[in-house]
């Protein structure tokens, strides 16, 4: 059934109407949440000074888009998502204003590791996951070579893994500005199988590029595969685990056997797996349902591997990233370049084994472009990194390397991944929070350091991407109190 | 006047009395808060199997120890603190039973940057903090030498800071036990001064040994004190800066000039400094009254630094050791010897600039003692590092090297502050916390792992005590409903 996305429907009007009616009952459950303010565009973060975008700022910004807010729906299928990479020069999957609100589907690129609960009967996953003798549904999966004589594991060599849908453009977005993106609602995407009706289906694993692969116990190395069982309803905020399998060789349907979790969307032959249900026994995960990857696409190469995150966002795989938050993005490329993946039911910090709960989810974004020439003296002015602010806190993210595209030459593609570590990622986030403290609240650099071993949580993001993460968090209550 | 601490005093009677009502008092109110099931030795966390303590340990614990358990109270002075490090060789300040519940009162030893607020009339920190031209009240501050034909700083070389009241002697601890630390209650020390009555003070130092230290802007290099204050009524949940002040050579009253703040205790003569109370307006810290440095004698050495946390505990600064937690340290040597200081009012993760704010506190302890012999098949076992138990939380802590002192070697404890990282702090984190999940939750080591991508929260504790810490964080409510 169209849901209010295809024109071409007898009833488009009808479904478009009720959409926007769920919609709009869901954006005025997030106001009464205190997250927004009165008015579309206004600043979130309500008075007090707590937020990054200043009322000047707000008018300025609002008065660029004038008028109500458009709504789009950008559902995902093969049409709409690009497999393992951001690029600067991929078409918009759709276009539009500052302001305006999007929802946006995502698929895991975990559902191969059991396709019968994650991808049979669902449309638009089928058509992504489609992969036969002679065709893919998505041929290119990462930022790799796609030459049949080059690669080995295939086309795109897995080199960035994740499905992101888009990008979103955003009309008038230029380098220099900033987009800020409010995620009013994230929802896990239901199994299209009847057989189980009402769940949804995550997977975890525990693979070669986890931090426990050359530390298991007994000296083995081995990937494991956990399946989660999801609530969609909303009456259980946990997850569980179905059952866990050992990795073997996997042959691809166009004959390349993968004996590590080496490429991604695989097709789990199960008749080769032994499945053990016996597993996590009344062990109850809480979901955080988040995206592990939202960000822009960077100026730097066309084709930029989704897996290490960078100055533009992208695969932050921070679990804060969820309903109620808001992004702050710098824009590196004309249009801003927007897109959304890697979707998790839940994560903790640091992402451990390599992996969160891999579950598609759709999530519903309004986002609102600031310009370079309104930035003047706000606290976005500087901001050359991404910044998640959520109702009650701000944090920075620090990487390894704070833009390892620009910072490790020309084979930072490659560099990245044997140079990271998190004593690296807790320097660049103190000099994140630093100058977040120092700009925004106008403190010297003596009281932002002393508030900085006070008050403010330094925590391992992810030590699982290449360019390895550590995130700080400041409570806004710190400032409630404060003029400046 | 005497707490029901001096027998020697005509009310003593009066005044103990007095003081076990204002403790059952608290107690009532601890137990209502749900950390203790009913009866005094029960273990912690309630039903549901949530305790590391099983109820046949409980029952085996409090066989050993039948009775009600008595009330001990210990004074910060002279007499009842040492200096800068744990010591197998110290006498006891008290002994104990197992069960027995002690008040100790606990000094910063930053309270030299501003005496008039934190020592001056205050008889216990006056008598602690004595230094004239001929003597001083504690001379040893340090492990280090204590020959003065060696020193250049000061006895004990500054090679260990915190002042540490103890040891409290727990009657049958022998190696192989595991002591219990049940903190009932925290305090601030108010201020003995009458120009600051009713408020307490502490220090925070962006100090030489801070992560910021050689990375601040412009490349200068600075060391900043900022003296908070405290609400000692519980009306307010947060500190105040009142004032900083940029170090400058301060020469003691033996005459050794401290360029760098590179000996505890030293006394700072304002006359020298430049005070400036413009600092930090407006902004509240949330307070988080914790023990920094809590922890047993170890075996390895005589005089042990207590800056470097190790497998016995001691400098782990982590803010969540306050009210209401448990921590669990393997006891090495006979009578568990455990001491207690370097008090905080609050810290964040991570302590970035070298401390906390450094203010003194008075906590309320009861110490339960588990025999070897009673650990087999409990979750306490094989348990060879500190842990702590919150109301909803486990948290394992890694260090650099877990057990230092015998990881490095005679010269480990200067060795130690040449080779930390944070990601081998996260290593031993994780290996901590797998052979938690393991052995307290029957989990496989897939299953261990898997939850610890998933549900565990891997933050940095501290950067700044020389064998560097990492932490993980499982909520209980993830094992609410398995039953093993």
């Amino acid at each position: 059934m169209c849901r209010g996305d295809d024109v071409n429907c007898p009833e488009f009007e009808k479904h478009y109407r009720s959409f926007r009616e769920d919609l709009s009952a869901e954006r005025r459950g997030f106001l009464k949440g205190g997250l927004f303010a009165a008015g579309g565009l206004a600043a979130v973060g309500g008075s007090g000074g707590l937020s990054l975008v200043t009322p000047a700022l707000a008018q300025a910004t609002a008065a660029r888009t004038p008028g109500q807010p458009a709504y789009h729906y950008l559902p995902a299928n093969a049409e709409t998502v690009h497999w393992g990479y951001f690029s600067k020069s991929l078409p918009p999957r759709v276009e539009i204003e500052s302001g305006d609100i999007v929802t946006i589907e995502t698929l895991t690129h975990h559902a191969g590791d059991d396709l019968e609960r994650m991808v049979q009967g669902d449309e638009g996953a089928e058509s992504v996951y489609l992969w036969t003798k002679d065709t893919k549904g998505v041929d290119r999966r990462g930022a790799g070579p796609t030459d049949p004589a080059v690669y080995k594991k295939g086309s795109g060599e897995g080199q960035g893994v994740h499905i992101m849908t888009g990008p979103v453009y955003v009309k008038g977005a230029e380098p220099g500005d900033i987009l800020e993106v409010r995620i009013l609602d994230v929802k896990p995407r239901p199994s299209a199988n009847p057989d189980f009706a009402g769940k949804a289906f995550g997977s975890n694993a525990a693979a070669n590029w986890g931090f426990q692969y050359n530390d298991l116990l007994g000296g083995q190395k081995r990937e494991v595969v956990t399946i989660y069982e999801v609530d969609v309803t909303g009456a259980k905020s946990w997850a569980e685990a179905v059952y866990n399998f050992k990795w073997v060789p996997q042959t691809d349907p166009f004959g390349v056997t993968h004996t590590t979790i080496d490429y991604p969307g695989v097709p789990v032959d199960h008749s080769k797996t032994s499945r053990n249900f016996d597993v996590l026994k009344g062990v109850r995960l809480p979901i955080r349902p988040h995206f592990g990857t939202l960000g822009l696409a960077p100026a730097e190469a066309d084709f930029v591997d989704t897996i290490p995150p960078s100055y533009t966002g992208g695969n932050i795989d921070n679990w804060r990233i969820g309903k109620g938050a808001v992004m702050y993005y710098p824009v590196s490329v004309e249009g801003a370049l927007l897109s959304v993946g890697d979707p998790h039911a839940s994560q903790g910090d640091s992402e451990l084994c390599g992996t969160a709960i891999e579950c598609s989810l759709t999530g519903t974004f309004q986002l609102v472009l600031h310009k370079k020439a309104d930035l003047a003296g706000t606290p976005l002015e500087e901001l050359d990194y991404p910044m998640l602010e959520t109702q009650t806190e701000w944090l920075v993210h620090g990487f390894s390397y704070p833009n390892y595209l620009a910072d490790l030459g020309p084979d930072a593609q490659s560099v990245i991944y044997s140079k990271s570590s998190v004593d690296l990622a807790l320097r660049d986030a103190f000099r994140k929070m630093r100058h977040f403290l120092m700009t925004t609240k106008d403190l010297t650099e003596d009281e932002a350091i002393s508030l900085m071993s006070i008050g403010v949580d330094f925590g391992i993001t992810q030590v699982v991407d290449g360019n390895w993460g550590v995130h700080a968090i400041v409570k806004k209550e710190v400032f409630a109190a404060r003029v400046s």
